[in-house]
């Protein structure tokens, strides 16, 4: 698929507050997430880097024990393998880019 | 450097009416178009895969001899080496995800 209607796609709730839906090239995974006010991101860590771009709303992220807030015009580079946990100050909308492919975000949970 | 304000990251004119802000991961880079309406995006292609998500604006798209017209919501999977070239419909915000990273991107033009 070459172009993708991302709104067409199936939202999948991975965490409670924590909706998505994926589009996978040969080397990376896009996750656009659409996230509930309040709702928590429980501390966990994956092999893949990620880029998280806010484009909506306040998200409040740790990283490495670090605290920071971050709106829209932020990036934020995880490397694989830090732990992270975070949590939506506002309603969000974030756009995260992993590489490599998150594989077991093909299918179903 | 792991939080990223992108506004106050250096804007380069890559393009005629193509101004762009670069982050570097280890492995991607991720660029954020700021395109004049009309201005034209020659055809070139690259061995990096890209993905364009179109944030604001219409973006007229010719890949491979195809030709689309894409807006907010949408996702274009660009695999490495394949010839493109596009036009912007109206000013837009693109932002362009690469793997691997653009090198040549990481100093001036």
């Amino acid at each position: 698929m070459t172009f993708v209607d991302i709104n067409s796609l199936e939202e999948r709730e991975m965490v409670p507050g924590y909706r998505a839906r994926f589009v996978h090239s040969e080397h990376t995974t896009l996750a656009y997430w659409n996230i509930q006010a309040g709702a928590p991101l429980p501390e966990h860590a994956h092999p893949h880097e990620q880029i998280t771009n806010v484009l909506e709303g306040q998200f409040e992220l740790t990283i490495a024990g670090q605290v920071h807030t971050a709106g829209p015009g932020t990036a934020i580079i995880i490397p694989g393998g830090v732990r992270h946990s975070g949590k939506a100050l506002s309603d969000c909308r974030l756009l995260d880019v992993f590489y490599p492919v998150r594989e077991e975000y093909r299918t179903g949970k």
